[in-house]
């Protein structure tokens, strides 16, 4: 049992180990070396460059201004002082309402915090029955539910505390709805044109025997929306030519770098050995062979796209169709377009940069297949992940591993490295497990087949969540794996469930405490530091970094991560509303949570990261769903634990909470959701007016011509000179330069 | 334990019943005089007329031709005769495919039974478990799954059938749901032009301070749907003056009465009371009375019909909007129109007869506040509804009864009259409730705010299946009050319910056969009958029929009543599949059940129900959804009975069945569900080309004219010319004959 004490301990090494971080944060992005790794959004809006080369060489890498080492918070005010809306212009609406999920944390449990400290942690401090009942207990058991006797009027207060703080987060979560909702609708209004505004991807194209799938998608489109059809652009199987132009990217480089090495050092001809690594095989002059190599590959790239656009084959059957209006793309996305529902599916498309390539070309049977198999295979993993697992820990062993390495034998023997192996080896294959979690839930939901990377990213969210309840939460409440869970589960009844976790619940409140600060203070305060990117931009800088160009591939700015980091949070919400009632004492540490990741992550955010893509907080229904489902849980476990305590008066009221939620939830998705899922005509015809009358000569053709082509395409050389948009036998070729800026917006096609 | 035998001798009761029920009925449809009774539709449909009055008086009632009464079985084939495309012409696709519901019982079952009966019979059968056991069996329980030894393995063959029969039933399923949407697509693309094609129905049309509802519905239909909007036409509220219309139809019936009377007898003036029935009250004359009360409801009419039009209050915030194109149409109901999903809501119109007026003006909140109430009302209903019942049955006792009314002891007392009272009246409290059950459950769904009548119906229908469900299956399987049931599986474990169940439903076999005969045979051969719409016609007739247009509506043919009769095939259903592998034996009664009502109800549909509105098949998504959940409860249940029998190497293998099963529901769900829900672009705009190739000059603004007129106005004097179509300010004044024959099939615009 963790007394106030031990919790205050804790408390104290972890702030400590915060400060510590933040400090060294504070002195690390001063030095101009680390600039690249603390401000790279700045270097990628072209604001900063690199520090000049006049001057001392020392000050190029460390900063010798002592006073600004004075004020090493300085970054805290700063962060908060951007705008909202200048946010959303310079890092997107999804980064903006990214931060609103903090926000909305404290919005829900600050007023929820202050209401149970006045009234219940009195109300359950001012009774006796755990010394009454001489077990061991500790404060935090105190102040909790638990200190309130059995079959006491005082439940009351908690019943109708679980009823405030249900309207309460319900409220909250209503106005926030309302608030993002609206976010969007201006955003998606904003007076700058997309193409995606005009664009409607198309898949399942059916084949036909006698036409062409350009010809067909042309003539359908022609034929079944007739006012506003535009234009269309094909998809092509690029994923060859893709590696083809990685390959040669990379010999490019080596050829960049040693044409830099002859020109510092033109005494010596730099060689190199053609074989694995540069390691072995012929030693060459290397400018001549990656010369050559680079011509080679050229030639196969051109090749290859001749390939792509001559062979009917790689064409995919799939488009993005445009149309002249708003409103044209706006009835066909949200229309049905023929008898089966199978073929010619339409659907927004995604920004361009938004869009997963390999995705486009699933048959309608097929997904469904590969949900029913990705839904079994997730249930196996959330329930029998421990299995596996569990089987390479025991061949994981001391005695396993002296008798297959045995001449490491007299090594391991010691000690000290025996315990190191024995304290380290069974969490490492957990460790590992948990490290790769997120990018097995990501392959999966690639696999499913969504064409759009924050569709992917939403999936991945709502499988890792589910994961994280189950295995964390529940895991933790009633100390088990999720497989003990299930078949607990299956062997209860359905009101035992609710009432065996319930009961568990005000005893797990002191290591969830620690949770939150071990996983969340801290967790926070190393997101901030940035120690991987750090370390590996050095380490990049050092060995690799050849030109320029490298350099800035360096710089790794990363993402927000919505697929992680949203439901990590998700769990303290979780948490927070479990123990709102149960142990309040619990809330101020989730408070400071949210507080200081809403401070780190708006730092980051506007500094760091570069969201690969916009969807316009189209996440914003899962978010709510989820803190929905959490507040459900907390009830239902109320429920339970209430049932036990005897208090046969009051409980039968707490029945009503979870439907007046669930309908609550109900109300909200109709009231709401559309406005993420659909896109209104009158919006879109109120636009198209205004632009028609502010620009009467806008060429849109020639604005949509390349938005939506294959972006690997768009690399290789007379890439833009492809035939893209068939205007009925009159190519249109118009080369568009690509600026070198927005061109880094759009880092890769997809993830890996 | 009923034996074979006692099945034996209750179904040749049961089937003898049935035949004489098919005599009577062969013997009294072959009377002139019944003649309305049992062919409604052919009068509806202006084929028959009421027999001519030449000939012999007698001949007019009783038919004396004897060689038609040896033909007495003859409608059976005339029944199956009329080739299903005609029957769709004749009846509407509603009626073609809820026949098409026996069919798949059919189609389902036979081949189960065969397989059934060729495999498990003897698989079970070749056992002596229950003689070993030696305890009370009957013959039906050596047939069935109780009879093989626990843990034999002889239950690999009923896992190997209970995949086979999930297989054959899905297989039967998908076909018949393609057959269905294709039959639907069909139908809607069928060459008649109907105005529901070219109108959306608008509602929640926010009020505006500077407009009346009328300019703002043009408006914003002419500025958000510029190519196509052609009219609108509002919705009145019209209750009032529906009941003038009523009272004034009533009191012309009774003028045509008394002036018959005074034309067949001039010499006696007819008189009347004026009180109430007519029983008490002043004595006038009756022509003159009537004469002067119709005059005065018509003045009332013309004064309700114009305070209608000229208080804006009367005009409901809804509309339909008709377009110039089948595509804008289209295009309107499945878009989205403003920002805010609560207002400007559009969705298809209903048919015109198909509107259930009263509920076209409720406000999304309100909505969604009705949805919860009734959600909350009908769980109560289901699992409460014997606490009300049960305590009527206590105040309806023999001592009650003599307390309340002490002068009908001695009459009481009397032995017999004591035992009738004693058995019927504690049945007679719950029969009167289901009997009043399909009417609550209806006004349940009314509340719930539907603006079709074939949505109300779908939405009762699925009403009384959970209704069903819960206490005719799951009350005789485990014998006792939903209640009770709730109870048990609140606190049983998850696994344990299904086992519960399970284990008690190879006992209950010969109960249910015997309901099946007693409910369904018995039943379908009463529907056949009339007997209640047969004695109704006649006794009306008799007493109050005054006029021939009075006799017309004597004649009540009724409709197939899809929210009754669907759930209870529907039990049958479930019946059959949770039979099909543990006692074979029961599903030849389930076929004859189905064969049976085919037969009965193809004859009825042809001749006897005249449909009041046509949905266009849109239930079937209901009806398969509904089949699979009965694979699915059967499955559940097959796993619980299983795992009891130590069968420990097959169990484990049905858990695949019903995560199969439920892809299988969400693959069709995708594949032709969105048949029943959208109208597709292509469909649209091909019907739209033919058209205007066929008629280009056709006037679809007169067509649509009155199409969407409350029909009460369209009754009263002068109604068709209502200002109905605003066109900017220039009234259009037509007058459309109304023809008697299609306003017939108009019958109430909405059912109580």
């Amino acid at each position: 049992m963790a007394t106030l004490a031990d919790i205050g301990v804790s408390a104290a090494i972890n702030l400590f180990s915060a400060l510590a971080f933040l400090l060294a944060f504070a002195i690390l992005r001063l030095q101009p070396i680390n600039d690249r790794v603390y401000f790279p959004k700045w270097y990628l809006k072209g604001v900063r460059s690199s520090p000049s080369s006049t001057g001392a060489v020392l000050r190029k890498f460390v900063n010798l201004d002592y006073t600004s080492y004075l004020r090493f918070l300085a970054w805290m005010p700063s962060a908060l002082k951007m705008p909202e809306l200048e946010l959303i212009e310079h890092a997107g609406l999804d980064s903006a309402v990214y931060l609103r999920i903090y926000l909305l944390g404290l919005k829900i449990f600050v007023p929820i915090t202050l209401l149970g400290f006045a009234i219940l942690v009195p109300v359950n401090y001012t009774n006796d029955t755990l010394e009454s009942l001489k077990v061991d207990y500790s404060e935090i058991d105190k102040l909790s539910i638990s200190n309130v006797p059995k079959g006491s009027d005082r439940f009351w207060t908690h019943l109708v505390m679980a009823y405030a703080f249900t309207f309460w987060t319900c409220y909250v979560l209503l106005k926030e709805y309302e608030k993002v909702a609206s976010m969007r609708l201006h955003f998606l209004a904003s007076a700058r044109r997309r193409p995606d505004q005009f664009t409607v991807l198309v898949s399942n194209v059916p084949p036909d025997p006698d036409e062409s799938i350009d010809e067909l998608v042309e003539h359908f489109f022609l034929v079944n929306h007739p006012p506003d059809y535009l234009a269309h652009q094909l998809v092509y199987d690029a994923n060859k030519l893709t590696k083809i132009v990685k390959k040669k990217k990379k010999m490019q480089n080596w050829l960049d770098f040693y044409q830099l090495r002859f020109e510092r050092n033109p005494s010596k001809k730099p060689t190199c050995k053609t074989g694995f690594l540069g390691l072995w095989g012929r030693r060459v002059d290397a400018i001549e062979y990656y010369q050559s190599e680079t011509a080679k590959l050229s030639k196969e790239e051109v090749d290859e796209r001749d390939r792509i656009m001559k062979n009917p084959k790689s064409i995919m059957p799939a488009a993005f169709v445009s149309f002249r209006t708003r409103w044209g793309a706006a009835v066909c996305a949200q229309t049905q377009q023929t008898r089966n529902p199978t073929i010619w599916l339409t659907m927004w498309a995604p920004e361009p940069r938004d869009v997963y390539w390999n995705n486009l070309a699933i048959p309608f049977v097929q997904l469904t297949v590969r949900r029913l198999i990705v839904a079994v295979a997730f249930f196996l993993l959330a329930f029998f992940f421990m299995i596996p697992i569990a089987f390479v820990q025991s061949l994981a062993n001391i005695e396993g591993i002296e008798k297959s390495v045995p001449f490491l034998k007299p090594l391991i023997e010691k000690r000290l490295v025996k315990s190191i192996i024995q304290g380290f080896l069974p969490g490492i294959a957990l460790k590992i497990f948990l490290i790769l979690l997120p990018t097995i839930l990501m392959q999966m939901s690639k696999f499913e087949g969504f064409v759009a990377l924050s569709s992917l990213e939403r999936r991945a969210a709502s499988k890792y969540y589910l994961f994280l309840l189950i295995n964390v939460f529940l895991g933790n409440v009633i100390a088990g794996t999720a497989l003990q869970q299930l078949n607990t589960f299956i062997h209860q009844s359905v009101s035992e469930f609710p009432r065996t976790v319930g009961v568990a619940i005000p005893m797990k409140a002191s290591f969830f405490i620690t949770y939150v600060m071990v996983d969340g203070w801290a967790g926070v305060a190393g997101e901030i530091l940035r120690l991987k990117p750090l370390i590996i931009y050095h380490l990049k800088n050092f060995f690799l970094v050849k030109t320029e160009k490298d350099r800035e591939e360096a710089m790794d700015p990363g993402s927000f991560g919505f697929a992680t980091s949203e439901p990590q949070i998700q769990l303290y919400f979780l948490l927070g509303l479990a123990y709102a009632v149960v142990t309040p004492f619990l809330l101020p540490y989730i408070i400071i949570f949210f507080g200081f990741a809403y401070l780190v992550f708006r730092h980051q955010i506007i500094n760091v990261y570069n969201q690969e893509y916009e969807s316009g907080a189209a996440f914003w229904p899962a978010v709510h769903g989820r803190i929905i489902s959490a507040l459900i849980i907390s009830q239902v476990l109320l429920f339970g634990l209430m049932s036990t305590k005897k208090a046969a008066n009051s409980t039968p009221f707490l029945v009503a909470l979870p439907v007046l939620t669930i309908w609550f939830h109900k109300f909200c998705k109709g009231r709401y959701e559309p406005a993420f899922k659909k896109y209104p005509l009158q919006e879109a015809i109120m636009k198209d007016t205004l632009e028609r009358a502010k620009e009467p000569n806008m060429d849109l053709r020639r604005y949509l011509l390349n938005a939506y082509i294959h972006p690997v395409l768009k690399e290789v050389e007379g890439g833009a000179c492809f035939p893209t948009f068939d205007d009925g036998g009159e190519l249109e070729a118009v080369r568009v330069p690509t600026k070198r800026l927005s061109q880094r917006n759009t880092p890769a096609p997809s993830r890996k």
